[in-house]
């Protein structure tokens, strides 16, 4: 194998034979291709992307590259939920439940908090005593026992992905959705799943920043599913504020139990109830959309899914009594002061991107991956967009700790908070669904 | 400095200000940019290309990575021809002396052969004593004194753009127009010339095989030209067949005498009359072409050009008698056996790239830098495109030694040599000319 002549293929728009894919990605793994011609490569794909058939060699080929679960002998139906990442996206906590209580079995092996986004890990991790930390056996009988995990990467998960992403983030090829694509299927193919849902998220807060863009990402991992004779489908949602009130570890974890006692945020109980049916059209093929609502709704408000929450805490060392006194059991903030508006008028936009990076001013996120997180820290808001605001009128409060920049974090909302005339039409909370041409 | 903005700034088509892109070669040149960063920015290039104002700027940054000549105290004008590489091309041999002829000093740094390409470093040091290592001292003698010098690289002549050669080579951003002209253009630029003429080869043997993309690349070094302010002119001629009748070097070398002579053929007469007159318009800014024909071809006819030549042959330590008797003086091989046709026919069409590398089965040539080559050895066709054959007629002899593996070079000669019926059209041997918008 000639590396130059890989890549001068790619770069000429030429498809690459899978045993060249395996051969460059294997090489590249072990060290016997240089990093400076993987990066050359990988501009190639930025450019002239790749096949549908290359898509799911290379995919293939990264799931190989480590340990891959096999959750064969623990019955299924095995689904799991993905999502592309956004603010007070607290979803898996209240979806995985929720699926349970459908008859699905969830496997969820969730990541940390980066940049504006959060992650499962840290709000799970708010819960006291909560261990995200299983051995893959304590992680098999989970899922058959209470029927859902919630952990963290255990072993080694598709090692050549982590290299590539890498190399991806210093060298702009990060942008790029094949590559994308190909990096969260690998590693959640590796979770030993029947099937999976995508729940990208389209906006301000969001990595895709348009539909059109987040339709290419859903539809190449949905191909990438097909490939590898996986049922994969996407849904498109909004992530142009942030999802629910809260923003903020442990503010999220308890406003996914208020959910999950019926009493949480309506955008919050749509995305999960939305992608909980993908979740079970993906395990029967199809799903009845109307009654399938109103039975997952139901799990809500009777707290069936709060009760496999608790088991699910209980199991993983937390403290069950979350589940009846969160806001008592989790840590607080020494002190909530409230974000107010300068003018009065209709909230026309919220940027979510600004509104992560200044929950993270406070301590709620972290900038590398060595940072430490203040799990009581973050926002919660009181307004959201469409509300009108009176001048002076709180927006939202800010629940800080001694080490939270609240003046960056006021300076950030400012610029994140858009008041003015009523906004014509903002996007719809659930966007679109994207299915592959088999489903 | 963040390198991967702006590798994104070049992906995303944006143009780098002259600041980012010094700064961005300095560092690679000083090892503070990884070659995985400039292995992503080349390939984004090779996709995007460069602004003008960019070339400029990467030119000049390249050519001022280490020392540039300085020829203000030899009086000028100092105008120097460079090819883009071919097969049987003896032209500088002919040029510099004919050009001195006109007029012009031509302080020539020239280059060794690597693949089919020949060198003309190759070829001078096939006359037994010629010294092509001369000091910076010498060389700015000879131009002062002869009017031309012929020598290799003194010096550390952008180095920048040998480290990015080094890299382009083994990352398939070898073929990227605004790459080569940049590399072509720091390189001659650093000569302290005062103006360039260009000799874009076009066909099977060159690197442009298309005149559209030759005729980028010659206007891509124009513009970096007048960026510069250093007229540059570019003629396109043909090398979609080997030029003149000999490819070797000890023939080229025998064969640029004939043409000194008054007695080559008629080819490689007619490029280097057609690139001393371009010559002429950069240092003068017009030509009466007619005239300058005239009195170029009788500066050969006249022996002119070969007093000058035998002037350089001398001062820089050959043997002046290799004008009188070029097949004595020079260097031969032990056997010349012919290369007969197997059918009767046209000459349709004759691979210059197979024939070049046809001759390197014999020993004429290197494959890499530290190849050995055999001066002596080579072909010399008695047949070229167009002319009719009958089958058993030799079209060329091969001149070879015990080193050669003429069974290779056989099987290479037939596939690059096709007969048949007369092809309609043969290209030009001078296929336009192209200057700048000011000249």
């Amino acid at each position: 194998m000639r590396v130059v002549e890989l890549i001068r293929k790619k770069r000429d728009g030429g498809e690459l034979s899978s045993d060249e894919l395996r051969e460059l990605l294997d090489a590249y793994t072990d060290g016997d291709v240089p990093d400076y011609q993987m990066a050359a490569f990988l501009m190639a794909v930025y450019f002239n992307s790749m096949t549908e058939q290359e898509l799911g060699v290379w995919t293939d080929a990264m799931l190989h590259s480590g340990d891959v679960l096999d959750l064969s002998d623990v019955p299924g139906p095995h689904i799991d939920k993905h999502s592309t990442g956004g603010v007070g996206d607290k979803i898996s906590l209240i979806l995985a439940p929720l699926a349970v209580t459908a008859g699905l079995k969830v496997p969820m092996i969730s990541g940390r908090g980066l940049g504006h986004t959060g992650g499962t890990l840290d709000k799970l991790e708010s819960i006291p005593g909560f261990d995200v930390n299983q051995s893959v056996q304590r992680f098999k009988e989970l899922v058959r026992d209470v029927g859902c995990g919630l952990i963290g990467q255990t072993g080694e998960i598709a090692p050549a992905d982590k290299d590539l992403y890498a190399l991806r983030d210093v060298t702009g090829t990060v942008e790029c959705i094949p590559l994308i694509a190909s990096s969260i299927m690998s590693k959640k193919l590796a979770e030993g799943i029947g099937g999976l849902v995508l729940d990208v998220k389209i906006g301000s807060g969001a990595f895709m920043k348009s539909v059109e863009r987040g339709r290419e990402l859903a539809d190449s991992m949905i191909q990438i599913g097909e490939a590898m004779e996986t049922p994969v489908r996407a849904v498109l949602t909004d992530m142009d504020q942030p999802l629910g009130l809260a923003v903020g570890n442990a503010l999220e974890a308890a406003e996914a139990i208020d959910v999950l006692r019926g009493e949480g945020p309506s955008d919050v109980v749509d995305v999960s109830v939305a992608l909980v049916t993908e979740m079970m059209a993906v395990a029967r093929g199809s799903v009845d959309r109307d009654a399938t609502r109103d039975q997952l709704v139901s799990a809500l408000e009777d707290e069936t899914a709060l009760e496999v929450f608790r088991e699910i805490v209980e199991q993983q060392g937390g403290d069950p009594a979350v589940c009846d006194r969160p806001r008592e059991v989790l840590p607080t903030a020494d002190d909530v002061v409230p974000f107010e508006a300068d003018e009065a008028g209709s909230i026309r936009a919220m940027n979510a991107e600004e509104i992560g990076l200044a929950s993270l001013d406070l301590g709620a996120g972290r900038m590398t991956k060595e940072d430490d997180i203040d799990p009581a820290v973050g926002l919660v808001f009181r307004k959201k967009r469409g509300d009108t605001v009176d001048a002076g009128e709180p927006i939202l409060d800010m629940h800080i700790n001694p080490g939270s920049d609240v003046e960056s974090c006021r300076r950030r909302l400012g610029e994140a908070i858009e008041i003015g005339e009523p906004a014509d039409s903002p996007p719809s909370l659930i966007i679109e669904r994207r299915t592959g041409e088999g489903s």
